[in-house]
C-alpha cells in the first residue's frame, strides 16, 4: 500500500545523507497520505545504504503499525503529534545537522541576518524551551508538544522548521521532499549565521528586506520561479 | 539563437554548483553577446540538474524576453543594470556562497590580507550600503544601482566583485566562465580572511606587495601564465 | 589464520579513511579473537590504498608476532594494554581526527551539550592527564595505562572512547566496526561542541535528558532500532 | 628527457588538487634531478585537468629553460634558490592552502600543540619576516632568500616547511611526492592548531613528547613503519 509515498519517503531519507545532514541512522523523514491519514516513516536504526521503499513503515495517527516488517522510527510520536496539530503538513524531517544543532545546543534561535534566510524563513528559526524532567515519560510525544508550543504564535508555513533545545532540528513542508529542502536551508543559514556572529556583531535583516525577499518567493505576489504558487 | 553563449552560460551555472558556491537554485550566471546586445541568463528557479542549454533565456537590455520557454532569473534587472553601466563586462555571477555572504551579512568589506587575494583583487572586495525602504519597489534594479554606487571610485576590472549588504555576492568578468572564477576566488579569500581574523588581529597586505602580486598577473607587465594579456 | 577477523579489521581501517577520520597512515584499528586471545592489527605505516586483508598482523597479548609479513602498528602496546584491562572489548580504534584532537590538544574533556552526544556517550568524553617525562620509555604502553587511569571511575561500555592529552582519540566497541562507529561519533560531537562553545556559553545537557537518550538506545529498556540488545 | 621525473612532478601537482590544497592553478611542485642538476617544474597558469607529463618544464639552476613548450611557474626562482641552498632537497611544493595561509596572513608560526604535528615537524612551523619594499624587484628570488633566512637556525629536514608572511606555504622533501605529503600535513596541523586556539588557550607540546614522537618516525632509532630509514 502507499507505494508512491513509500518511494518518496525513502528518497527523502537518502537525500538527507547526500546533503550531508545525517550520518549513519541519525535522522528520519516521514510523509502523510491525506486520504487515509496514514503516515509513512523510516524504520528505526536501519542502515540507509540498505533501505528499500518496502522497508518504510506505515502507521496511523495513533501510532499503530498498519504495515511494515520493521519498527517505525523511535521519533514517530513527535511526527504524529505535528501531523495532528497541523493539517497542512505533508512531510516532516528530523536531523542533527551540525551547525543548526549547535544553535539548539546553545538554546538559541537562528536569527535572520540575510536574504538567504529570508528567502525561505519569514523571521528567526525558533528554538523550543528545554524539555523538563516531567516530560521524560512520553519523551517523543512531549518533544512534539514543545515544538507546537514554540510555534504557537508563528505561521508554520512561513517558518517551516523549529529547533528543539539541546537536541536538533525538525523541519516540514508540503511533502517529504520539501521538508528535506527546508532542513537543508536550516543547516546552511545556521552555518552562515555562525560565521557571521563569530566574525562580527551583526544586526538582523531590516523587516522591509525580510518582507521583500520572502514575498518574492511566497504568496500571491510571488514572482520567483516558473509559476506563481500560493503555498 | 546564440547557441554558443547559451552553452557557455549553462556550463558556468553548473560550475557554480561543482565549485560548492551554490545549493539548489540559489545563484545565477549570465553572459552578454556584444554584437546584438542580448543577454543570456539562467531561468528562474529551475533545477540545475535538469537544465539544458536551450532552457537559457535571451533578454534584451530593457528586460524584454527575446527567446525562451521560461521566465528569466528574478535577479535579471540587477544583471542588466550592470551590463548597461559597464560595457567591458562579458559575464556576471550571483551567489550566496557561505563565507563571502557572512561578510555581506556583517556589512563588511573583505580586506586583503595576503597574496591569494592580491592575485585577483587589487584591494578590498567592497560591500555595498544596505538597501533602503524606498529601494524595495524596484528591488533588483536598485540592487544593481547600489553595486554601481559602491564601485564608483573603483576599477571594476581590478576589483571584479562586490558584496551586497545582507545579501550575497555579485562577481563579473570578460565572460561567464571568468565571472565564475572570480566568484570562486571571492569565497576562498573570504574563508581565509575569516580564519585569519578569528585567529589573530591581522594587518592588511602592504601596498607594495599588493601592487607586485596584482601586476604579476594583470596589465602590460604581467608575467604569470603563458601569454601576456591586457585585461 | 583468523581470515574473517583480518577482513573485518581491514574494512574497519578503510572505513576510517572513508569517514574522514584519518589521512595517510595516521590511524589504526585492531580486533581481538576471543578464542585464541590473538589480536589482529593494521601493519605500521602501510598505505591504506594498497592494504590487503592478508597484510594484517596477528600478535598475542604480549606483543609477539604470531603471523604477518609486516611489523604491527607502533601503537600496538596501547591496544594490548586495553584488551588486557577490559575483557569485554572486541575492537579498538586510534585516530587523530581534527576536532576531537583539538580538544585533546587543549587537554579538555568533550562536554555533553546535546542528545547527539547522549545517544552514544553517557556523559563527557574524558581527556587523560598528559604523559610525563618518565612515561617516555615505554611510551605506547604508558599511553594505555593513562587511558585506563582516566577510565577508572567510568563505565567503559557507556563511555566507549577516551582522548589522550595532546595526542588524539582512542575508541572501542564490541568489534572493530563498532569501534570505528564510536570514533566517528566522537569527531562529530567534538565538532558540534566546538561550534556550540565558540557561538555561546552553553550548559551541559541536564542529567535527566542524558539518562533518557542514553537508555533509549542502550540497556534492557532500550527501544531504538530493530531489537533490544543488552550491550 | 627526464621522463620519469616529469611524470612524478605531474602526479605530485595533481595530488595537490586531490588533497584539497590547491584550487585552479594556485600551486606548484618541482623536482630536481641530482645527476644533471636540472629542475622539472609545473608550467605557469596551465589548467591542472589538462596538464600532461610532457608539459612539465625543464630548467637549469640559473633558470634557463632547457626543454619545454611552456613558460615555467612564475615561482621558479624561489624553488631554484632553495635547491641551491639545500643540496639534500629532491622536491619542493608551494600552496595557498586555507588554514596554513591564514597563519601566514597573521604572520604567525604554527605552534606544535600535539603529536600529529610532532610526528612530522620537530617544532613550530616558522613564518618568515614580511618581504620589504626593496625585495619587490626580484620578488620570487627574495621570497626564497626570506625562507632561507627563516630556516637558518633550523634543520630543514626536521622542519620540512616554511610559511611566507602574508603569502602561503613552501614545503619540501626528498622528492616531489614527499614534499606534497609535508604540505598536506602543514594544512592539517594548521587547521588543528586553529581549532585548538579558538577553543581554549593551549600550551605547546612538552619537549620530551616532541622528542619521543619525532624520533619514533625519524633518525636512527625510528621504529614506525616497515623499515628504519635515516632521513
Amino acid at each position: 500500500m502507499l507505494e508512491e509515498l513509500k518511494k518518496e519517503v525513502l528518497e527523502a531519507n537518502i537525500a538527507l545523507v547526500k546533503n550531508g545532514l545525517v550520518k549513519y541512522t541519525w535522522g528520519n523523514v516521514s510523509g502523510i497520505d491525506k486520504t487515509t491519514g496514514y503516515v509513512v516513516i523510516k524504520p528505526s536504526g536501519v542502515d540507509y545504504a540498505l533501505m528499500k521503499a518496502s522497508d518504510m513503515v506505515v502507521v496511523d495517527l495513533d501510532g499503530n503499525v498498519i504495515e511494515g516488517n520493521y519498527k517505525p522510527s523511535s521519533d514517530t510520536p513527535t511526527h504524529l503529534e505535528l501531523y495532528k496539530a497541523y493539517k497542512e503538513l505533508g512531510g516532516i524531517v528530523h536531523t542533527h545537522s551540525t551547525y543548526a544543532t549547535a544553535f539548539a545546543q546553545g538554546k538559541r534561535d537562528i536569527p535572520c541576518y540575510g536574504t538567504t534566510h529570508a528567502d525561505y524563513f519569514y523571521g528567526s528559526i525558533p528554538c523550543s524551551r528545554p524539555l523538563l524532567k516531567e516530560d521524560m515519560d512520553s519523551y517523543e510525544l512531549n518533544t512534539g508538544k514543545k515544538i507546537i508550543e514554540t510555534m504557537s504564535k508563528l505561521d508554520i508555513q512561513a517558518i517551516p522548521a523549529c529547533l528543539v533545545a539541546q537536541h536538533g532540528v525538525f523541519a516540514w513542508g508540503k511533502n517529504a521532499s520539501e521538508a528535506v529542502y527546508h532542513a537543508t536551508v536550516v543547516e546552511e543559514v545556521a552555518k552562515m549565521a555562525y560565521v557571521t556572529e563569530t566574525l562580527c556583531k551583526p544586526n538582523p535583516l531590516p523587516e522591509y528586506i525580510l518582507d521583500k525577499h520572502y514575498h518574492r518567493k511566497h504568496g500571491k505576489n510571488a514572482y520567483y520561479g516558473q509559476e506563481k504558487k500560493n503555498k
